[in-house]
């Protein structure tokens, strides 16, 4: 397991910091989760006892954690930066740690999204205010990839690209979806990636539910299948590409349903820039899709942002005005979904940039035609 | 992956009505985690997209979905039940179909522990009312468990026995721990486990850390080795169980600390019964231990109970005055670690019965010694 140097989280704290003053609060509470790894390189995991970077707008950073899992930050950014540690065991009351940090009660503070109820509703008893999301003040900061960001949402893309060009071989007519699938997973790994996060593959009538994930469908002759996968890249940045493969020549109106989804993926990648909304490059995609009739084929939102997460802000959705701004990195992935019949869906991530979209993903967008002279019997 | 019958969720669900309407609370909102699957069987896992079932006191129990994921109940007992389904797509707000199924607001509610801020500080702005922790409405519920249950336990804890009377033959000097942990993990699924859920193995000066997990540590001669590992049995019900080696005779010390471990446990398993309270089981482990001297060595709580989630309540604690009832499950695991040098810990799940405790392993409680005239080399 990786993490950047700790010069990065020390400027990632200045900014958390910066951002909580900014929003008006006396500071932020951050336990395990993404925000947690991403200010202080912590991949800590603990539920039920609280760990807690405590991040005041003036005064010590300090993390809260039990003394059993004073280990689990050893390989975090937190002794390098010198942050105090306060540490407690069972039996003690580590909320009162927490509040501690603060120079009095009440204190308005933003907490981690990902912060469960059993910590949130004591510490905001206790804190005497109901505290704020931390996405709230972190967004800008998260949504903006820096450089070393970017690198390794590059590394990752071409990773999973790599794992794309293997695909094919994967999908024989005989063999069922979980033995893909299982295929798949492995190539994820073999290509770089440190960890699977998912694989879709959904055949035939499979691929027209876009969560769907594999089963013991077996693979037939004439079958379009959606193979969405992707996987963490150290230190810890996600890979996500879509592209659907069809076990022979395609019926001929599945072709032309097909060429539509391309065209609107690839209207909703150009329509990227600064200053454009992300509700606009819905729009886009889904323009596309309604002028060939296909509005009601297109069930879900056209992206989410990516990076330490593999959804996160920006989402790209009706209703979400935030304007792009360029270090911004997220999915496009239309699709369309014939309910008992069949799906097709294209992804790539892509990253702003001052001019337009850097795709990080680099197969071909065509329909994959893939040979069904091979049957697995 | 597999459930229990209809019936078995249909009076979960009366009781935690029941539970609730005892509390004074005008329902329950539980989203993905421990609480649902114990609830209805769903092992959904949305994060950023709220998938919750609202159980209110009074009307119609409603599981409120992303359209996209609506596949995700499938495998649960939603549809069996007869429960109300509402979906929403991208871009609605999904609080409000929560607000929907009571009759009005504000509304006193309870949320489940792994609620994540994301979704808790919204809901709790438009309901009006800071919500409880369902834990303090469900925790009889959940703590007490039912035949099925038991019978699941059982089955993991003889699983998790049979690994361990396979871990013997992985533990051989010249090979790392991180060797040792694969081979377990494949042995925790040949087993029967449908999941590893962890591995430990601290040998040497690593056993000291009660949560090490492993590392490429060479195990060598003399080495004392804690292995502490469970898995998920269907229907998800967990094994944990720690037993510690010797890779050749012990030093007389370490055998005489040892000696003292084993009679502490033991002792705190005799202690085990109806009307005792959770902080009585601790403190028995405690006094032996202390008695010799080796009250600083052992750091963390006696034990946790366990269930569909490997850390629940009871929790074997100071503090926790909860009196013991049947049908409760949790471990029993007292430690002593020297920092630097060695650590040992012995673990059983005990499920408490009329007259005492039912331990679900059985494996020598003795410290295990590994012969060493195999060396991986």
């Amino acid at each position: 397991m990786s993490r950047f140097s700790s010069d990065v989280y020390a400027r990632r704290l200045h900014e958390a910091t910066k951002a909580t003053v900014a929003a008006g609060l006396a500071g932020m509470i951050v336990t395990p989760g993404y925000d947690l790894r991403y200010l202080v390189g912590s991949r800590a995991q603990t539920f039920e006892r609280l760990t807690a970077l405590v991040l005041p707008a003036a005064g010590a950073a300090t993390v809260v954690v039990p003394r059993l899992e004073l280990a689990s930050l050893k390989d975090s950014a937190v002794s390098e930066l010198g942050l105090a540690v306060r540490d407690w065991v069972d039996g003690q009351d580590p909320y009162s740690l927490v509040a501690d940090v603060f120079g009095g009660l009440p204190v308005a503070t933003a907490v981690t999204d990902s912060m469960p109820a059993l910590h949130l509703l004591p510490l905001a008893k206790l804190l005497g205010v109901t505290p704020a999301l931390a996405t709230d003040v972190l967004r800008q900061l998260r949504m903006i990839k820096d450089h070393s960001e970017i690198d390794a949402l590059r590394k990752a893309g071409a990773a999973i690209d790599r794992v794309h060009a293997r695909v094919p071989q994967f999908l024989v007519p005989g063999r069922t979806e979980a033995d893909a699938a299982a295929d798949i997973a492995e190539a994820i790994l073999a290509e770089g990636h440190s960890e699977v996060a998912f694989v879709i593959v959904g055949s035939g009538p499979h691929g027209a539910d876009p969560h769907h994930e594999c089963s013991d469908r077996v693979l037939e002759p004439g079958d379009v299948v959606v193979v969405d996968i992707g996987g963490a890249y150290e230190p810890g940045y996600h890979s996500d590409s879509t592209r659907t493969y069809s076990l022979g020549e395609p019926d001929p109106q599945v072709a032309q349903h097909y060429s539509v989804l391309q065209r609107a993926q690839q209207a909703a990648v150009a329509a990227v820039r600064p200053g454009v909304t992300a509700e606009q490059v819905d729009t886009v995609a889904r323009g596309v899709l309604a002028q060939a009739g296909l509005a009601e084929n297109f069930v879900h939102r056209t992206g989410h942002g990516i990076g330490l997460s593999v959804h996160e802000e920006p989402y790209i959705v009706a209703g979400n005005r935030l304007p792009l701004r360029p270090g911004m990195a997220f999915s496009v992935e239309p699709g369309i979904y014939f309910p008992g019949r069949w799906g097709a869906r294209i992804e790539d991530i892509v990253i702003v940039t001052s001019y337009g979209a850097e795709p990080v993903n680099h197969r071909p967008h065509e329909l994959t035609v893939v040979p069904v002279d091979r049957v697995n019997s």
